[in-house]
């Protein structure tokens, strides 16, 4: 699949892909022949216990998620099966970048945080039979999925740990979509998501990349030029070198797919727009688990989800990389995040 | 002066203007038959020892200012002669939008903040023979001359009151400048800054506004809705009704002129580079006052600059309108702004 070929598994690695067929959309389009992509590492135990379920946050693929992954981590494919979706939208699964006329580019139908979930609960329930997951995490729009897999399938799940991400997508939040979704839309060559070749649109990639060097880190990460660690020699080689190199390949159109979810975002349409009643539905050990100086998800908002959650703990790690110290761009960052989702899975449950 | 009738008297009210003959700015270019325009309030006394100087931020003018003083406020003209200079590019003063063919629009020289404190000095020293300023004090960009007031003319300031801003533009703040420029000089009518008429440019306008409600008022602030005070009923309708309807008179090269000078703003101009001897150079009994929630002007840099000046006091003044808390659009921030003003003046120097 894919026409991009950034989006090709010579970048993003080997994919299975599971056949949705025509996958019928909350808020009512139908993705035709459609495909959810993911990779798996370990295998699954005979008793089909012990599964953990890692999507993964905006603009990313499952291989961002490989990192938490491996020998000695704490994500250990020698002892759990873990599946690492994508999101339908991120250009390997179904996405604008991917699919024919007459629903491709602008035309693709809207998709929600629900129908991820749904689609994901199909591939575990039907491709391999997994009744109960030992854990679902994940950051940003994955700690999205993550509270959306909990809500919607309280009995699956039995620990939960949404990092950097809340219940429902904030006013604040949707500003800041706003100025993104602006970026993109108002390069002329985007042409109303009908544009002859994505790369075309890299002014407003950068602009938007732009966007997110402004409120994805703190202020005083830039006042301690903590870049210059990760081999950066000024501000403005930082921002073309790490935000715009990250944003630069992608396509706009499977942009604006993932971000539209972003903001839909809302648990609490379980609910009737009772958010504490959907939180309460929750039953699975949760770690609500914040970033300092996250200017994206602010702590104060994730620590107001998290007390609406029955067995949950709040944590947060002090960091300057804010929404981004899920990179592990420091080892700090990375033994903090570690510990948490160790300590997690030590919880009994 | 004027072409755009926004900026005319009619809504700014009346202004003064000191002419100040053909001005060499810093960076090397000239304003011909430049005007400073200016308001006062109050009579000088006879020892013109009761002068307050008062300029004012981005995007306002002397105007925005006038909320402070009255009979019974802080600044009380009964008491001071109190004078509200404009900035250089504010639309009133010499401007792009007042200023003709060859220096028009985007030809308009570049300004520096110590440009308009050379300007406002020769105001004072020259038209009202002052020799000594009770206090100099400002908001934001009018933080910035206050600095700049204070370092480059430490024996006239006897107080200083920086209200959120800083001695020296942050990388952190120069990347939201980046995003707001680009807001502006990516519509396509604003064409290189030589537009046909101003308004015109209000989609560049309107997405700098959409800019400034993501920075300018914190994310607590949108979750509690506190806009509801203000008689707005949804989201949208406070982007429009507010952040919009402030900017969208405006002249996109006024702004651009502003925020040149705002980019650029640094003390340590003054000192090589030294920050710590640049603010050592400050006489004036100090108070450094921000607004929690900052995230143009983070109370940790406004609090990095007190440290290093000599007769300081740091405050902080707790608030969900964070930078624009200097609105005064809640009765506390009001009271709050006016009582550091009260004790400032009333410490004895």
């Amino acid at each position: 699949m894919g026409t991009n070929e950034f989006y090709g598994e010579a970048i993003h690695g080997k994919h299975h892909y599971f056949d949705l067929g025509n996958f019928p959309l909350i808020k009512g389009g139908t993705l035709r022949g459609a495909k959810l992509a993911y990779k798996t590492h370990g295998t699954l135990n005979a008793r089909k216990s012990n599964a953990i379920l890692f999507p993964h946050m905006y603009s990313g693929s499952p291989m961002h998620m490989e990192m938490f992954v491996g020998k000695g981590r704490t994500l250990d494919p020698a002892k759990y099966f873990i599946i690492l979706p994508g999101q339908l939208g991120n250009g390997i699964s179904t996405s604008p970048s991917n699919t024919g006329a007459p629903f491709n580019q602008a035309a693709f139908p809207q998709v929600m945080i629900g129908d991820d979930v749904v689609a994901q609960h199909r591939l575990l329930t039907q491709k391999f039979g997994i009744k109960e997951l030992q854990l679902v995490l994940g950051w940003s729009m994955g700690a999205q999925q993550t509270y959306e897999w909990a809500i919607r399938f309280p009995d699956m799940v039995m620990r939960a740990a949404p990092f950097a991400g809340t219940a429902k997508t904030s006013d604040h939040c949707k500003v800041f979509l706003k100025t993104l979704i602006e970026a993109l839309t108002t390069d002329s060559a985007f042409a109303g998501g009908f544009y002859r070749e994505p790369h075309a649109v890299h002014r407003g990639l950068r602009r938007h990349a732009n966007l997110f060097a402004l409120m994805g880190a703190c202020q005083q990460l830039y006042t301690e030029q903590s870049w210059r660690a990760l081999g950066f020699s000024s501000l403005e080689d930082f921002l073309a070198g790490f935000w715009q190199n990250w944003f630069l390949p992608m396509d706009p159109n499977n942009l604006m797919c993932m971000m539209r979810k972003w903001h839909d975002s809302d648990v609490s349409l379980h609910t009737g727009g009772d958010l504490k009643a959907a939180l309460g539905r929750i039953k699975a050990k949760t770690y609500v688990i914040a970033f300092a100086n996250d200017m994206f998800f602010p702590v104060a908002d994730q620590k107001a989800d998290q007390k609406l959650i029955r067995k949950s703990e709040f944590k947060v790690i002090d960091t300057l990389w804010a929404h981004f110290a899920m990179l592990c761009l420091t080892e700090a960052d990375r033994k903090a995040i570690d510990k948490h989702l160790a300590d997690l899975l030590n919880e009994k449950v």
